[in-house]
């Protein structure tokens, strides 16, 4: 193994959409004096990603159903129409408890409030949603900065969860383009020669996570360069980091 | 915030009951040329900490009880002596199920098998359990560090764990000294001025993970060193990462 490291990319301004995000990241790339190289990994935080691609609700649009009003009563201090937008999300309520939703949606992530996010929106009536597709938003990303620098990057889309059993956040992989998002190391074997059966890491996570470490909310900072991390160049595909629901046993 | 690094550490031999791994860990630092400086992170991986503490057990010691046999027979293929030094681990069994024994351990840690572990042991007799107070083990190898090298770093010990939801594993922080393990962002305002309300990030276990990056099982590489991660000191405690379980809605 070699050592890699971890750079913050400052200088992307406020995101609206329709703005070219893939353009804004090479270009704070370039002031940052950050290359890109090949083989560099360009961590990305979903929301700057959402807003570009207009995934924001202005909440002054949306009418509570009655179970959006009788969950904001019930569960949390939430406004309904908020509420509403995180049900418009959901496909499976996993737990609805002490204040807290935390909910499967459409593609099968499991997180509280279905990502929905008010946190850095555009002003107090907007939230941000998930990207739609985030590896196909990924992969845009990784096509953008291709033809601009001639670069070959693998990009990371990642987002802010919790955890179970476990205290404090942690920055997740949603979409991944460029590179495999789990090492499958079964078949290699660990220093006394055994054979590692379970070993399959999930690194793209991994890699968001230490992005994240960089990536402040309060400094602006919505996306990092990982640089010197010796991953195979791969198909991508964050999807491929869920849990079938059949195994998973807290569903 | 500014960049940081994250590099492998080789040149730990073998681990056994009784070694000096404070000592083992600064000659591999030095040989390596990685310090350490001031405010560098040493991560380790726990089993070298149970090794050298000799937290291991011979499963021909082990007498089964009928209950660790009923679930040999029942829930995985594993050696009911297995069983058996698991659930000595075990004060909460929260998921037995598909072959899975998902425990909490007298901690408070979640996770699969109670971290027992058969990979890299000693031999095929050699079963491997979690170091017994992991955050006196990081005081105790900063402390080792601190007296050889005349340098302040921090130490994290991780384990590597499966998460719900998710495929793939991620290291995750046992243990904690000379940093806080949370990072409290709240009261902070974020890029466009709103506070912060749930902001504190896991830093160590996302450190963890950084770390983990580079620490194969398949490359005998057991520990790693984070530069230039702009931590505060503090009194560390991995222990501060277990959500309570009466905050916790998957228990």
């Amino acid at each position: 193994m070699t050592s890699y490291s971890v750079h913050p990319l400052p200088g992307i301004p406020q995101v609206h959409p329709g703005d070219d995000l893939g353009g804004l990241l090479t270009e704070a790339l370039a002031s940052a004096q950050l290359g890109p190289q090949d083989q560099d990994i360009l961590v990305v935080c979903q929301k700057v990603v959402s807003k570009a691609e207009g995934r924001v609700v202005k909440l002054s649009t949306v009418t509570p159903s009655p179970f959006a009003r009788q969950l904001a009563a019930m569960t949390t201090d939430k406004d309904p129409r908020a509420i509403e937008v995180i049900l418009s999300e959901t496909t499976r309520i996993v737990r609805m408890d002490r204040g807290h939703l935390i909910v499967e949606t459409g593609l099968g992530w499991v997180c509280a409030n279905a990502g929905v996010d008010e946190s850095n929106s555009l002003d107090d009536d907007t939230l941000i949603l998930l990207p739609k597709d985030p590896d196909a938003s990924a992969s845009r990303l990784a096509e953008t900065v291709r033809q601009r620098t001639q670069r070959e990057v693998a990009v990371i889309i990642t987002d802010t969860f919790g955890r179970p059993w476990r205290e404090g956040l942690v920055d997740f992989a949603l979409g991944v383009a460029g590179m495999e998002p789990l090492l499958d190391l079964r078949g290699e074997r660990d220093w006394s020669g055994r054979e590692l059966h379970h070993t399959v890491n999930a690194q793209a996570d991994a890699l968001a996570a230490a992005a994240g470490l960089v990536m402040r909310k309060g400094e602006g900072i919505p996306a990092a360069l990982i640089r010197g991390y010796p991953y195979q160049h791969g198909e991508g595909g964050g999807i491929k980091l869920l849990r079938a629901r059949e195994f998973d046993l807290f569903r």
